[in-house]
């Protein structure tokens, strides 16, 4: 083996390196979204506010936007997010699309709030939602989540347009 | 260091990369399809038919199947499309199970159109997809997906059925 | 190339592996609790058998658990099941959020199941779910699934509470 033929085995182990830090990437950022529903449906506080920058903001229509993780978090102690969990309240994020670009991402996916009531649930809420998030150290975190109804709003499905030549990524 | 151990490391980087590549083939298979129901939703014709073969097939029941990348991405255009999307709705699409076998891929899983109506949205379609697949290049496409209503058809929930002896994959 | 220099390759090559294993583990639990809806709406109980372990328990509430993989399987037997799967249903199950911890797992999600009635389909079920999980041999399997409605009940929403210090994960 010459030292040629270890320098190459070096290469192949950074490449690898880089495609498993995507994977990565990719894994911890459907986590985030993906944890967001248990987290509000059973007042986890604690989980919504590591999710979001210290400056993150969540837009969630209808009212100013909540800035920064503490007031995000703070949402599940509303009127209308207690009176739905003790109702009974299922908030369910879809599969996000991600693209990412180094210590940045975008995520589009669909959210959908189930209410019991009566003796079955309604479709309180089905939204657009758009993520953009940055990797701080080795964490990710949202910057900001626009979310808006469809319920036939065009400013609510532009949120699931994907960025020009993202698809082939 | 002998060859021999040199030789070893080769081995297990070969190994590593065969088991990389093939997270990411379920990972990029699953994108694809997540990413069917932001497309729609948001009416990106180029985003869906990005997805298909060239002569790729959309077997969605009811009607004739449509056939070909442009045909598929059409749909979007359609009088039914067109009023759901003004009216507000989402085309969410399950957590996909994948079998793969080498640069072809079988997927099944649910798909949910939900649709606004009065102060709330109902469901529209909840149905049950079978997806074929295959690697063209570094890109895998749709060759086939086949869509039909769970309203008790025995025909959707067959789509539901894997393949012998792939449950252990 | 000093002996010193392929030592710190064969240190990178299993800094590596152990990655790869992580990103395995999270995937084959992911598509194990996504192959369940798909499963049992085709009335596959092969593949739910094989998801549990020989011993796994399956606690839905509202009745005793079934214990047991071949208790757990025989679900899709009972007449409650075959009511639902011959007037069409979709059992949905979101995205998990998953802990790991060497060879077990903790996950947590929601389950729906969607129920044909009339010209449409109506929310039957909307549930909270834990999973705990352990890998025997090379396979995952389920060790306990805990499900409850999400109607206002307490214990409900406490399954979706994730451990301590596990969000950093």
């Amino acid at each position: 083996m010459t030292d040629g033929g270890t320098a190459a085995l070096q290469r192949q182990v950074d490449a690898l390196t880089a495609r498993v830090r995507e994977l990565e990437d990719r894994q911890a950022i459907t986590q985030l979204i993906a944890s967001y529903g248990p987290a509000v449906d059973s007042m986890s506080a604690g989980v919504i506010a590591e999710q979001f920058a210290a400056d993150g903001v969540y837009d969630a229509g209808g009212s100013d936007p909540y800035i920064g993780r503490e007031a995000v978090a703070g949402l599940i102690h509303g009127d209308m997010h207690q009176g739905f969990v003790h109702a009974g309240c299922a908030h369910v994020l879809s599969l996000p699309v991600i693209d990412l670009d180094g210590d940045r991402a975008t995520a589009v996916n669909h959210s959908r709030v189930y209410l019991h009531e009566g003796q079955g649930w309604r479709l309180a809420r089905v939204s657009a939602n758009r993520w953009r998030l940055r990797r701080r150290d080795r964490r990710w975190e949202v910057e900001l989540r626009t979310n808006r109804l469809l319920d036939g709003d065009p400013a609510a499905r532009a949120l699931l347009v994907r960025e020009q030549g993202s698809a082939g990524a």
